[in-house]
């Protein structure tokens, strides 16, 4: 098994704000993908689509204010179907830090390389919507390759 | 054993351009760090600095033209002393595909994190620079958080 792993500091914010950029369906619309829907509860379900290529489904395992979330990936590319996405959050000084891993791959093979650095793109969306409101979602998200 | 993953695609490019940004001093300043000097034939050792908090020296292990570059990192933060660092390039139809790989860290922990979203902005720093001439090596860097 194989994890992706990141680490942001978001300026001028405090836990609460990340917490809720990645916990409330208008948040993660404004930094990761703009066709959010669903439910952020534990237990429920939030689906991100980035059309026309397809998305995920992610299942709310965990959600503890301020603190941590963690995703478990119900539906979406084979690669990514089991796997999880767990989020980190605390605050040092001036910054808000984001502890990010995308757990348990099978394979390191090149889907998952793309995928790794282009979650590191997002999360800078993620920093840059909580310090300025200024995000990068999909469909207006940064290009990194013939994969978007 | 954990590694650092990336894939970038660059537009308007070639394997042999890319392979000149990753193996020539002048190419290395103008996207990772300005503060780069040394010796990037095989056996040689790069000097990357990054004032005022140090840098890294690199052994150039492998360097087929086009093709693949292997550093072995022979002095710079514990963490990294030991990592290689691989370079695979190809061409896809209208882009240079570059897989990148920073491997064998011995723990997953908070700075390799940080490392690895790092590398992602650096990676688009060398795609932007091949790509347009506008690199942001260090010290004019994005910078992702309290660590730069």
């Amino acid at each position: 098994m194989v994890d992706i792993l990141h680490r942001v500091g978001v300026t001028t914010s405090t836990p609460q704000r990340v917490y809720a950029a990645i916990t409330s369906i208008d948040g993660l619309a404004s930094w990761w993908t703009e066709d959010t829907k669903g439910s952020s509860d534990v237990g429920g379900v939030i689906e991100f689509r980035f059309p026309p290529v397809g998305g995920f489904d992610m299942e709310v395992v965990q959600s503890s204010p301020s603190e941590r979330v963690v995703w478990r990936v119900a539906d979406g590319p084979e690669e990514w179907v089991g796997t999880t996405i767990e989020w980190d959050l605390r605050q040092d000084g001036d910054y808000t830090i984001v502890m990010f891993t995308h757990r348990d791959w099978k394979e390191p093979g090149e889907f998952m390389h793309h995928c790794s650095t282009k979650w590191g793109q997002f999360l800078m969306s993620l920093k840059s919507w909580v310090e300025s409101g200024a995000g990068q979602p999909a469909p207006r998200d940064v290009q990194i390759s013939d994969w978007h």
